[in-house]
């Protein structure tokens, strides 16, 4: 962990990088998977879970059986705990219900927008070390609230065959459509091209890794959206002499055990806060089970001491980190959501944690990664929506349109487009 | 043009193909003047104006100087038209702006958005046989709007090694910031890079043909954001017995004249409407100057008569077309209205042509095609924003959600996530 002192601003690119993507040659893999799949459908996921997975299930789809025996099994402590996040996030997300009043630009010429759900869209849970119920909540819960009528996860199984009880209890809770064991690149190939089992969708969302990511890429190629680019996850931390730096440790090394590509950055105007916090993240390493993993992280990370409020907002909106954690000055921390414009998530207060936003408060916690939050929102009921536009044009509104129309379609040369209107003014 | 009577939904599939996109494989070329542009900058851009284009300018950027002279020379006429539309098209986008109440999700815990805009955007307008000034606002209303700090747009200049003069004139009246000339895949990788002349963004909007699709693919491995992919443009008119045929044929043909891939579908309860059409569409057809580029598209149309509305909107959701013209009774507008799902931009009754919503009706013309409104939504104010979410958890409020935070994180096996938590609540 590197501590920088006033840093020059031409100096703050280098300061800011990232830890460099893996840039795989999966190309190859990809496509002959792809290929495979469109071909031979749930046979090709198989093969290709037994050739590079823990284990290959007969039945990819999982059964109203193994969910039951799964509700069973989740201990009420997490059920109750699952259920506090689930209504959070569903109240944050129900608000995001689309509205907005029709307008008449020009009288006799109304126009207007509807938002209409992504009618079948699939979410990707990673397997791994960590059960990830929270994604499945994440993605899973506006997912229903948009109204999707198809809902397809998928998460690769074990190696008894099974998804974590924790997955299919919240999977079952939030109404997913269809739970199936497949994961990797198959499982994304089938999203794309449907299978016996697996029904195609329009739109795939969830992290992964580099092989996941790749399949994601060609599926973008075969005309599938996808809800944002990858990049390992990062927090940004803002704290001025106010701020605790056993909490800032907190919240750095929560970034860290995420992964060793992960990055925790410290910005900070008190310089005592700065080598407290060191010592702090020193102390509270030693207990992580994940310690080794964070280690690594730490080598990614900066502690960055600036002059005032001003130059480290600056700092900030050009990392745009993708979550935030602001701790400092009630004053401070309103300039700060006043003139942050560039992040994923922001986490103000001393009483914040990022953790909070990954599980429960209910703003989501699938944010742009990577700078990424210069131009992508984070997941929302949006992702799961799309607008249609609605015009509707009188007779008295077209002829008071329709000239302008006819003059900008002849200085186009695009006759028929002039014609179109020329007919209806005839007429 | 093909008749086609109450096809099967079996037959659906095949019968809704859009013409095939011409696989191209351009990537070395992209890669090429990536690389160029990326090491030489400017000149790069010049020296493949030279190789590819009309012209190559000593002078990428548009000077003042320009832009007084092109305003002159601009008709009133079309002066008037441009501001009937630029009025227009404001007023339905600055409908559009962000607004939404914040959520306390539990007792304590605070949660809301903001949208700040994408500081840094380019439009690419196309250059080709049509100056497409209606673009530059279609994109250029929506980002000045939105609060863009700096608008790039990028176009290729003619043999004279000029814009035309109404693409200058747009460009001026809505506060692009800078105009530059230049084009193609160069154009685009400058966006990407930034050179001497040309600022690098963060999203980059616009049509262009296969050498700019290619580059903005090429832009998004870079970590630039898009606005949608790209695909030729298509109309669907569904009409009852109360359709005017003539109307019908006129709307059909401005489709058709865009380019030899664009596709224009009737689909049509009536069968009298039908054959009126066909004898229309041969009637307009022989009038228009580009005649033939029409009589070529239209060998990918389709007259489709159905059972009833049912069926035709089964059959439209699936199609999923970018523009949708609706031309029937009241009520089974009000049912169409209603029930369509997956659709760029409806046009509504006997007087609303697509060239409304082409120029100046207010909607935008920068439109989901080749089947992507089942995911995506057309351009308008969101595309050149981004949503920001915020939280603040006071003591009170971690108390009341931090225990389902530490059960979570601890069977996510994520201790570190769990300590931000029990750090704060042990305090």
């Amino acid at each position: 962990m590197k501590t920088v002192k006033y840093p020059k601003k031409e100096e703050w690119k280098e300061l800011l990088t990232r830890p460099a993507k893996e840039k795989s040659n999966l190309n190859e893999l990809v496509t002959e998977v792809f290929e495979a799949v469109k071909n031979h459908g749930d046979q090709a996921i198989k093969d290709y879970a037994a050739k590079f997975d823990q284990s290959s299930p007969d039945n990819l789809l999982v059964s109203t059986k193994e969910i039951t025996a799964a509700i069973a099994q989740v201990s009420e402590e997490l059920k109750s705990a699952i259920d506090v996040a689930i209504n959070n996030i569903t109240a944050f997300h129900s608000n995001q219900v689309f509205s907005e009043a029709p307008v008449e630009t020009m009288e006799g010429v109304n126009c207007w927008r509807k938002s209409t759900a992504i009618q079948k869209v699939g979410l990707y849970v990673p397997g791994g070390t960590a059960p990830l119920f929270s994604t499945v909540l994440m993605l899973g819960i506006p997912a229903q609230l948009a109204g999707c009528s198809e809902i397809i996860l998928c998460s690769p199984p074990d190696k008894n065959e099974e998804l974590h009880p924790a997955i299919l209890y919240a999977a079952n809770k939030i109404g997913v459509t269809k739970i199936i064991k497949a994961g990797g690149i198959q499982a994304i190939a089938a999203l794309t091209y449907g299978t016996e089992s697996v029904p195609a969708v329009y739109k795939i969302f969830g992290p992964g890794n580099q092989f996941v990511t790749a399949a994601k890429e060609q599926s973008i190629l075969e005309g599938i959206a996808i809800d944002m680019p990858a990049g390992p996850s990062e927090v940004l931390v803002f704290a001025d002499h106010t701020a605790n730096p056993e909490f800032i440790a907190s919240d750095l090394l929560s970034q860290a055990e995420h992964g060793v590509d992960s990055q925790a950055i410290l910005v900070c105007t008190d310089e005592e806060v700065v080598s407290a916090t060191e010592k702090a993240i020193k102390e509270q390493l030693n207990a992580l089970s994940r310690k080794d993993i964070a280690t690594q992280a730490l080598a990614n990370s900066k502690l960055i001491l600036t002059k005032d409020t001003d130059v480290a907002l600056d700092l900030i909106n050009e990392y745009a980190p993708e979550h935030f954690i602001v701790m400092c000055e009630e004053s401070t921390e309103t300039k700060i959501t006043n003139s942050i414009v560039n992040a994923g998530s922001v986490f103000l207060g001393h009483y914040t944690p990022e953790s909070a936003g990954d599980y429960a408060s209910g703003t989501n916690h699938t944010l742009p990664t990577n700078g990424f939050a210069k131009a992508y929102s984070g997941v929302s009921l949006d992702s799961f929506t799309k607008k249609i536009t609605f015009q509707k044009i009188t007779k008295k509104g077209l002829q008071n349109i329709g000239p302008s129309i006819e003059v900008m379609a002849e200085n186009e040369l695009l006759d028929a487009h002039k014609n179109a209107v020329s007919i209806r003014l005839k007429n």
